[in-house]
């Protein structure tokens, strides 16, 4: 009798198996769409039935796995982070960082997700979100990359890698946004180029100016 | 009969005068109305007919002196460059420069009109306007303190003034779209203060370092 019984068990938790795979995937789909649309229209101009059309989706599936279009929102805030595949897990030093911004640049031009996430993000008073976790995440990701450069004595003795790092974010933040304006994001890495050259000086030992590499391809190298 | 007709004349001159100058003051109000609209509830949360209430105006009134909504957000953000009545008219330098920034913290905590323009600006994509002119004016503005900079010898001589001048005003507004989500621009000071430390290596001259004062007091002096 042992055949069946484990037949049927078998049969039942590979069904909850494909279940759950299907809630997963209906989720990022959704989050997907979701993105497309608030990428494309903001806060305030992207409703769930688009949303939902964008999906091919019903909007008790959405409502199943989001409470609102804040709580649609936060998560695509959240999960752009998460997509960022092809980013180096761990810190390696100051060369690391500047080949990150560059990658970031680059993902901005073609990932529509990140795009959304940062959009959200600085736009969210438009939404009433008040998330700076992003903006924190990111100060906590450069952070460790300069911690990693002051222990290889890659950093000036006077550096302050605590202030550098949200300035960091802070002079991407308001170039992504500046070159969103003035080209759609096309000159973007030349803009982080020359956040760089003036952002060297104040972080860089002076031992490591010829070292480091400003080039904005080596960002592309990591593209998903 | 030269007296009744410079009689009429003149009332007449002064009717339209007074006609003229009612006018300049209704779009003053609607403007100001607009602004406090826009920052409270962003572009697309905005409707012509809150700015018509806040104003205690006619829709005839508002329809009158802008074409539309889009019309009235482009007006906000170029009203509020000329409303900053405190800022120094001549460039005088680096010292300048950094009270300037400093200044504007402070203004972005009090000015309704400079919050609006500045909100309308980052969040831009929101309404379609695409108006870079804005930040092209504030680089320019900078621009031309590192000029006089440049000439008195305050600059390190490898210093780009272009390059420099588009970076500060990406720094600054980074700093000023996180410390909005962060502390609803209280903190916005400090963040100018570390904006400051980072970037100050890579472009005063060596033996300026400490003739320069980082002191966000010194732009709260200008305030209207």
């Amino acid at each position: 009798m042992s055949g069946p019984v484990s037949f049927w068990q078998g049969t039942g938790e590979v069904a909850v198996a494909v279940r759950q795979e299907r809630a997963v995937r209906t989720r990022e789909m959704i989050l997907e769409a979701a993105a497309e649309v608030f990428d494309e229209s903001g806060y305030a101009g992207a409703s769930i039935m688009r949303i939902m059309e964008r999906a091919e989706t019903t909007q008790g599936a959405i409502y199943f796995h989001f409470k609102s279009k804040e709580d649609l929102a936060r998560a695509v805030i959240m999960y752009q982070a998460a997509r960022l595949y092809g980013m180096p897990q761990e810190a390696r030093g100051l060369q690391q960082l500047i080949d990150l911004t560059f990658y970031l640049a680059h993902e901005l031009q073609r990932n529509v997700v990140l795009r959304a996430g940062v959009r959200l993000a600085v736009e969210q008073s438009e939404s009433g979100l008040a998330e700076y976790s992003i903006y924190q995440e990111w100060i906590e990701c450069f952070r460790a990359e300069l911690s990693v450069a002051r222990a290889q004595g890659e950093l000036r003795p006077e550096a302050d890698e605590d202030a550098f790092a949200a300035v960091l974010v802070a002079g991407f933040t308001g170039s992504q946004v500046m070159s969103q304006i003035a080209s759609g994001r096309a000159d973007l890495p030349d803009r982080i180029t020359r956040l760089w050259r003036c952002l060297m000086p104040g972080i860089a030992a002076a031992d490591m100016g010829e070292r480091l590499v400003l080039d904005p391809q080596r960002g592309r190298e990591w593209a998903c």
